[in-house]
């Protein structure tokens, strides 16, 4: 029957075959499952134009909250976060008192913080039991455990003591105490750290779960491996948005005016930063006007300061999100974007000046734009590293300095840099 | 001492303690571990300007040849694939042939294959086994295994039968039958499949360690998730760099040297396709003559195109790399995308051209400039978005076509267009 082959796939597929159903297929969907059953569904399914708040409507709320509660804390705290304000209220009455202070302690924390990706079905024991009674918690508490992989000791202040994976469990003899076998070097992060950091420290280390603590150390909470790969996911394809100046990349646009929406802001922007480019090249007409040739090369010198700004930036916007972030580093780092721009600058200028040479015939010419690509070069290079440094500091994130607004930036430096020479040594050009 | 204090601390912090001394003192590390001890620290460094390379020269080969035995398989691959072919054949003849065996196979697999990051120390069992027996393997394995917590059931040809967690091995009772409890719906990989596609089946299903099958269905490997956890990394910052035209965004660069170096190919070519741009502007030379205003509004045309062009580019790169690339969805995407240019050229249009005819008080110049700004939008969205795809039908990475190529390819367009335009209704501009 429907239940049954249903059932026997993996929760994954169950969602993917649940989201592409029809409201009166939902129906029978929510008939045949239990809230636990369906919740192994929810669990699955991202959040994309309404979906949670779509399902959650066409459930009976006592069945929607039952399935709320039987969620694991993270993802019912995901789901909820979608929803507003009253319809949070109500689903956290309905359900049991436990769950709901459970799920009610979780929706406090901010976005993109550790505390906003835990969960607390995590499984703890302490540092005076034998393996044996320890496997006995784990055996029991194994069903409702987001993992069991990892064990946390705790003190009797709830304070993380030590750690012990089920590996070390398994191969120690019944009869040990944990205290002999434990580890009480714990990685833990705070509550209120960056989940990028909870990432990387995830990422480097190897773990399969890590605890959250609070100031003091108390345990609240674990984030389990497969929630990091998903930030690590999320947070790269935020930064890949932000480079190409698009809200963002990935979600699955209906159609050309939801597109449009989310890259007009940006357009805007950037045409009125452009105009502002038209402005200043106005102020040169007069230079223009004796010598048209110049505007010839006002899109290559342009475009090759946006092309070595782009690439300072993404270097630059890698490392502070890499977290090499002490001022040390940074300093070295502009120092070294000088350097490259100027050796960038120099063969580029030198090249520009032998072909601008040989096609116009125009030695003082080609050195014209061969000086302006090599100042610019440096120019841009610097300003692609330094900008999202400043916004770093002004504790902006550097990726919102988008590739095409360091682009824009970088048109209006090479066009001063360019007409300003052109018109300074005009005599030689006429 | 010394030992007992390193051998504290996590392999990772070994490694980067390690990492970071000077040749003598990495002697003293040598001296005091066994090379089980050094391939715990080895296995958390990450090869950067040939660090494998000079370390292992520092060692006696025969304890680096123990060592690399002594590694996880595919740690041990990832290491001697930075070596000469000499060195590697060196070390495989004076490693014990079992261990030179298990990498000689891993090191045929393809860069960026299942196969080229999985691992062969996997825990096989069969289904005719007990609980208990299972569990007897499992921690006599448990020392060696790369993960002990995904155990595959394998039938006599040691094809994947089925797949069995620790979870479920230690709830059930110790004389079960596996053949009872596991489970035989096995997700598992080809080995030749994309790393990038095994990524986002783990980051799909949430598992922890994926079995890699030869076409036959045989078990030859296990990815576990500490590597996926890499390769997404690796991925995003791949696609990152080339979306801003830069070789690797996340090397270390040691001096601006080396990061020129790295872009200057790059700079290089864009630098002749600009030169390209300028001299179809400087066809239009007669036409700047006589009216220099024109190229007042080149790079404000030019940049606009850039911008559409890489959010298009940066939407469809991301897309074909999510997997959505059936030919429906393709040719949807770029009909949307026609509609986005459309849509956001049309609205860019009207707003420069009421902002050109404030400013220099010319209807005719300010329509002139709309129409192309219209005209570019669109043609530039649909350019950005139908590159990367033909590069994909093409079995090219779309992620080669970076933000500055689609930019400097979106510059020649525009130009064409504005200036086309422009010398096409000239009567009425002067
Ligand atoms: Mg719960
Ligand atoms: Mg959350
Ligand atoms: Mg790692
Ligand atoms: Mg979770
Ligand atoms: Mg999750
Ligand atoms: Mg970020
Ligand atoms: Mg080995
Ligand atoms: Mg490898
Ligand atoms: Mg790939
Ligand atoms: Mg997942
Ligand atoms: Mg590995
Ligand atoms: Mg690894
Ligand atoms: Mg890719």
């Amino acid at each position: 029957d429907f239940r049954s082959v249903f059932l026997e796939q993996h929760p994954y597929d169950q969602a993917s075959f649940f989201i592409k159903l029809d409201p009166e297929d939902r129906q029978t969907v929510y008939h045949f499952l239990s809230p636990e059953e369906m919740a192994a569904v929810f669990e699955n399914i991202e959040d994309e134009d309404g979906l949670y708040q779509t399902f959650l409507s066409e459930m009976d709320p006592t069945f929607a909250a039952q399935m709320l509660a039987q969620m694991y804390a993270d993802d019912a705290v995901d789901v909820l976060n979608e929803l507003d304000k009253d319809q949070v209220a109500s689903y956290l009455t309905i359900m049991d008192d436990e769950a709901a202070e459970e799920i009610r302690e979780l929706l406090h924390y901010e976005e993109y913080t550790a505390g906003s990706i835990m969960t607390t079905e995590y499984i703890s024991i302490h540092a005076h039991q034998t393996v044996h009674s320890a496997m006995q918690i784990l055996k029991k508490e194994a069903p409702n455990a987001e993992t069991i992989y990892y064990v946390f000791v705790v003190d009797e202040d709830e304070k993380v003591a030590g750690v012990i994976s089920l590996r070390d469990l398994i191969i120690s003899e019944p009869d040990t105490m944990i205290s002999d076998i434990m580890n009480e070097r714990v990685y833990s992060v705070s509550v209120a750290e960056d989940q990028e950091e909870v990432a990387r420290k995830m990422k480097d280390y190897n773990f399969l779960a890590l605890p959250v603590v609070d100031f003091q150390g108390h345990l609240l909470g674990i984030i389990t491996v497969d929630d990091i790969v998903d930030v690590i996911d999320e947070e790269a394809s935020d930064d890949y948005s932000k480079l190409a100046a698009v809200s963002d990349v990935d979600s699955t646009d209906r159609g050309p005016f939801s597109a449009a929406k989310k890259r007009l802001p940006w357009l805007i922007i950037l045409l009125f930063l452009g105009m502002f480019t038209a402005s200043l090249i106005g102020r040169f007409e007069a230079t223009l006007e004796k010598v048209a040739i110049l505007a010839v090369f006002i899109p290559l010198i342009a475009g090759m300061a946006g092309n070595t700004g782009t690439q300072a930036l993404a270097v630059a916007v890698r490392r502070i999100s890499l977290g090499d972030t002490e001022d040390q580093t940074l300093s070295k780092m502009i120092v070294r974007e000088a350097g490259t721009g100027l050796i960038t600058g120099a063969i580029c200028g030198v090249v520009v000046t032998v072909v601008v040479f040989v096609w116009q015939g125009d030695l003082f010419l080609g050195a014209l734009v061969g000086i302006s690509i090599l100042a610019t070069l440096t120019v841009a290079t610097i300003s692609g590293a330094f900008i999202p440094l400043i916004m770093h500091k002004l504790k902006v994130d550097p990726a919102v300095a988008s590739g095409p607004f360091i682009t824009t930036i970088n048109d209006i430096i090479s066009i001063l840099i360019y007409f300003g020479m052109a018109t300074l040594f005009m005599q030689y050009l006429i």
